[in-house]
């Protein structure tokens, strides 16, 4: 393999830019020759591909966003998107891809695979962590963390004020930032998607924490919770229990995505960054580089994709003895 | 004068604690006795009276909240409640009151010195920078920092999708908070309530960022401006805006008035409490303790409640300048 | 079991309060009385005992440092100490004890076991992560973040002047923070007590990276590394490199002891609090509770004593290749 | 004028980007061509001239350094130096230049006016707030607020421990960061070069802490302190002082230039380089512009240079009576 190409594709996530780093110092280290190109699928349709080297990634291994840019590419859905997309890669000589996305990106990838024999070893760059093959994803410590920031501050103005706080976190389908930012946080709840919980818990929830005079609460919901989102579930909440209760809804909303990656997002990706790389040229293809109990794992796409990533219910009780 | 006492009163603002801790060490250094209030005026009326040592603020200055807690009174607007406030303060001997707090606040001081000739000195404590008086109230450095710091979040993903996010910030009726975070974070355009912004207008703008082929725009929105919230001017816009613009948008909410204060915010915290307290020993009452040229000075509360605080609109200028 | 205590001990680390939370509430939870204990060992000696309830532990988890305090006890290394602390222990009717420290603590705890027969449960707090039997000790992802902002802030003036920085962390005789902030923060060489790292090394790296143009060059230095501390490694480059080299020195100390917890330290803080507890409860004794691979196990105090818990070397050669 | 160009010089700022930013869009604003030099009069010597659009500052609002890079010029000390630097400037069609930095980048640039007629308005750029003709400098409130994150830091461990520290901040001659840093850190004394604190006030103000049972304490020492720096100050109070004391010493060093700019900094930066660009168009020249009340100034370089600029002696008032 003489030639490669890297792309991120799909949301953003804090830490893109070490992975990207890592795969193009990886490559000059190899003797490997690197590309980027820019806007996911799109920048390949559109053949917005540049040489990279090692000075093309100084200094950005702290910062948020991707230096490659992002999108959401419908075109490449379509079988003429791909077809370009083809056509540009053999016009710059590209004999192996570095997909840095989440499952939207690794269909993409494993279709084009197929289609045209071009090797792709992903890597998994997204908050939510709902990715299977590895136990965290790049950017979710850094958006934990950012969640968290936000539940500190809401938690003095609620203690301030006896206040309860329905506060909305990210994660899509995932709970997995509802839980840990909520466990950090001394949430008194956490509403997730992959259980249900019942407004009638919830209430008997808080209202236990009023019986032993807690003054304040706060409760973190996940965006994909079944009952509703957080402004729901609150109006809910005030319409069930009777008398004056002191509720405020905040959704924390795309600053979870952003921000200076935490150093284990740095390192995290900068690992999955190599790790993708030496797998592409070691012959691996249709795989997402992982980290499984601190070893360097390669998954399929069809596993990453086709299996679910189940929370752990053990942290769902300890929230409820931590707020006793 | 021989015991004073402190309180919290309205919304709560970071440095409210580094305020009480210069009260009451002031207090102690001065050999003066001081008690503390909980839940502002509703806590005078319901007795909730405690005496401070120099140990009682130990360790609080970097706190965000307000340790006395705070609170809104529809009680003390009554004489009912009034009186039962005075007959607390005449039972725990309390001779002055120190209120941290905003124009509420100060209006419920002015009124009760009206009718039991108790003096008040005020300290202005909220994160709206809305007071006439002094150049900044204790709060508004952090809470503009910390809605720069979610700004900064939302550039990373907003130039990686090349978006357009609309972020609301707080300051009520005032645009202090907007103008300041959208200079430091590089926005296109900040609307404020002080100054009319035409929808039009914000098109105009945006559309100009793209012809010089700007990728991604901000747009900061304090939270009284004329045209609506956030989420009504971003619609409106997708209304009236041909083809597919990306516009989201952020309410950053509570976590504006959390967080452990900034440097600027703890040190005008210190004075103002000080200020505030050696103001009533020197015999002053109604009054509202500020900074202004870096001077302390005393301004009524009839004042502080009556007259406008204008944002600096050459500030706006600088906006249009500073995104070209 | 029903009365236990806890405790801190040795050098304070960021999520020891989230620990004792854990304690706290797991212990009301599961219906037994708990006992704090102030200044570690000291504090048993002396008979600095204190009943905890749930709310003696709320608005804790996330703050630095230790409600309890800490300390290193010469007078428990005698038997006539441990004698006293014993009695005291009686006095209050305590019949176990879970112990946040490090392998000092755990060793006290061992002898006064033997000695006296008080079951002992440990957690591992140390921001050193030296401890075997666990992945990640409480107050190690914290440390970590806390140099790599100092990293990164450093950066940012070495860049603009193109010098060489030294930056000395913490870890006694472990590499582990030097090792992850070092990679986190993209520093052209990390130097370990692990490895040696020979000084014509360094000076062939630095000066393959001058070859490369590169202006500016990090650093990290663990603070046991055996080439000796940062400002003696750069004292003997100074000489040994012909020609004006502008090298500055920074020793990061203390401020990476403190700090609010990140969210890792507080969930894993949270685990092992609650993991120490319910071991204690079902009769182990002279264990350490760790999280290895993300699971809970129990490891004797002999082993996490005596048993080195090497770093990984494949990170060493990453920094390598990241920095080509 | 038809041309222009910006240069950072001296130490570098938090807020330098920002002002930078500022002068290029202004320019572009204006109808002004723009250049930038790199690395201060070592650039403008060596040609190291380019031109900027509003683009090339895409971006840097929130970045700490300066992209256009800092140094100090021997070479500019000297006729033959001047005269290659005019030369260039000549060459490039200079007709002006706005230079952010400190005292000795102002007086380069008076010299060089004097003998080459070529005219500059300065903008404060650093962080020890020790120029006169302005109320702050840029960086000034971003290294106060890094210094106060490590006081932060530190006295969660100190009052773990019970510990005495010593932390020595930057500032050369100046007291600014220490004092304001210290206050809005509660230290129990603040150490500055204006005003002589003799080591026996030191050891007084520690042990009547410790009469009044304060645990631990924070000495806050500024750089430039008559005394010696933090550890030589330590040292001598270990040995004056009788009996076991636990003393610790940190040096924040370079950890303080650095990190992303505070929002006052970014404003300032902001106002002072387009203040700076538009006093340059309307003729000044040999003039700083800085920020008095409020309100844009132009101060000549010679008072800038020759006048002191006194701490408010209030605040170490205020230091005293805070931590009774």
């Amino acid at each position: 393999m003489k030639r490669i190409a890297v792309f991120t594709s799909g949301g953003d996530a804090p830490g893109m830019n070490a992975c990207i780093r890592a795969v193009v110092r990886g490559a000059v280290y190899h003797g490997i020759e690197v590309f980027g190109i820019r806007k996911g699928y799109n920048g390949m349709i559109a053949g917005e591909l540049f040489e990279m080297s090692s000075h093309s990634v100084s200094n950005i291994v702290q910062r948020g966003g991707t230096i490659l840019k992002s999108a959401r590419s419908k075109e490449f859905m379509t079988p003429e998107g791909r077809k370009k997309a083809y056509d540009n890669l053999v016009a710059h000589g590209i004999e192996g891809l570095v997909a840095i996305g989440g499952n939207g990106t690794f269909t993409g990838a494993m279709i084009f695979q197929r289609e045209y024999g071009i090797p792709t070893v992903g890597a998994p760059g997204t908050i939510d962590n709902d990715l299977y093959g590895t136990d965290y994803t790049i950017g979710y410590d850094t958006a934990v963390n950012t969640a968290l920031d936000a539940i500190d501050r809401i938690r003095d103005t609620a203690s301030s004020h006896d206040r309860i706080f329905f506060i909305e976190v990210m994660g899509r389908d995932s709970g997995y930032i509802a839980i840990q930012s909520g466990i950090a946080g001394g949430a008194e709840l956490v509403m997730v998607p992959e259980v249900l919980t019942p407004i009638s818990e919830v209430i008997d929830t808080l209202q236990q924490g009023w019986s032993r005079s807690k003054s304040s609460s706060i409760v973190v919901v996940a965006e994909g919770d079944e009952e509703g989102n957080a402004a729901q579930i609150a109006e809910k909440i005030k319409q069930q229990v009777e008398g004056d209760v002191d509720i405020r809804v905040t959704t924390l909303g795309h600053t979870q995505r952003g921000g200076s990656p935490s150093a284990q997002d740095r390192i995290l990706a900068s690992r999955l960054g190599l790790g993708a790389l030496e797998g592409l040229m070691a012959g691996q293809k249709n795989v997402m580089a992982g980290i499984i109990n601190n070893e360097l794992v390669y998954t399929p796409f069809e596993d990453t994709i086709r299996l679910p990533k189940p929370i752990n219910e053990d942290l769902l009780r300890m929230v409820r003895i931590l707020s006793i």
